[in-house]
């Protein structure tokens, strides 16, 4: 007979770190305690160890994130599903906002005439904006490709989420962010998602409102 | 230099899945043809190809999902996220609609009331419609777990994907849902999630509106 465990509903996401981090121990993984709490929630929203030996982190990222997000930095993303993944609750207490604009009419219509893709005309859009900004980005490679001409061109975000999935330009597209000096946090390969995006963002936003 | 290959944006998605689809035989993964649609496209959204071996389905179900969502079946999801990744457009092109009831004050209530979890509640919710159900499990066992109650009590849905992903009662509960009479789609293991959720109602919903 198939039986689960009893587990109270606020205990669950603390069971699921620890067994996270002991079966790291286990496997010989090591995770560097400041950026456990990105590499552990990774983990958890896809059950794929993986994340621990292929998330990268440019120096000192995540004092800066932290520090972007106390100075109310707004969060762009590339979906609405990393837009509805992210805790816009805890977010907004720091003065932030997220966004997504890829179903925004103007940014079809653009991107229909200059022959591009949606994601791509949704970062100029938001490249706009004069807060600082934070990109979450888990589904399109072109946005990241847009971001790197963007910052060619002056454009200084506060941080890159650069977690795109595929297989088409999506491993090309990490590499061109994590040439930048743009603070990033990239995770190498074809792995990713909008899934992945947002838990990166929220792991950051639930270390700060716990600090 | 790095460089990144010229694809036009329609062309995306075609080429990523002659990639999954070549490299699948490159592995000597075999895909069966009906189910190709569904796996595909999971891999697709993951990069994962474990996708090919851990995705389960119960006898005729893509045949009885065609049929729920030609009858004008809703979907009920147990996250934000995962109603958000479902093509909406498409499913109400058959007279369906999209629901999650995660975020309902009343559901919130009653879950905090009765020591259960708001996602557990949430299907309660759903199964008093009295329209033809599908349920796109992505996150939360106790959600499949309500489920598997609520068959044991008579109610039937048209289908369950189940596909949460975890480490804690996630692989019991898609085991009890495999138990049931129920049409199935289900992803053995921890692995899952609400990308993997709404990429099986879209895979489902584009063969339909293909065909």
């Amino acid at each position: 007979m198939i039986r689960l465990e009893h587990v109270l509903p606020a205990d669950i996401e603390k069971t699921s770190f620890s067994i996270i981090r002991r079966e790291c121990e286990e496997k010989h993984i090591v995770i560097p305690e400041d950026k456990a709490p990105v590499i552990v929630r990774c983990i958890h929203t896809t059950a794929d160890f993986d994340y621990a030996s292929t998330l990268c982190f440019s120096d000192g990222v995540l004092d800066k994130a932290a520090d972007a997000i106390r100075r109310g930095a707004h969060i762009i993303t590339d979906t609405t599903m990393a837009w509805s993944g992210i805790n816009k609750k805890v977010l907004a207490g720091f003065g932030g906002e997220a966004h997504c604009f890829i179903a925004d009419p103007e940014v079809a219509e653009k991107a229909r005439q200059t022959g591009t893709t949606r994601a791509a005309v949704s970062m100029e859009k938001a490249a706009q904006m004069s807060v600082p900004l934070i990109f979450a980005i888990g589904n399109a490679p072109t946005a990241l490709a847009a971001l790197h001409d963007l910052i060619g061109r002056g454009f200084q975000p506060e941080l890159i989420i650069g977690v795109p999935v595929g297989f088409v330009n999506v491993e090309a597209s990490k590499e061109l962010i994590m040439e930048t000096e743009v603070p990033y946090i990239v995770n190498r390969g074809r792995k990713g998602g909008s899934n992945v995006a947002a838990a990166i963002c929220n792991a950051i936003l639930y270390g700060l409102a716990r600090s």
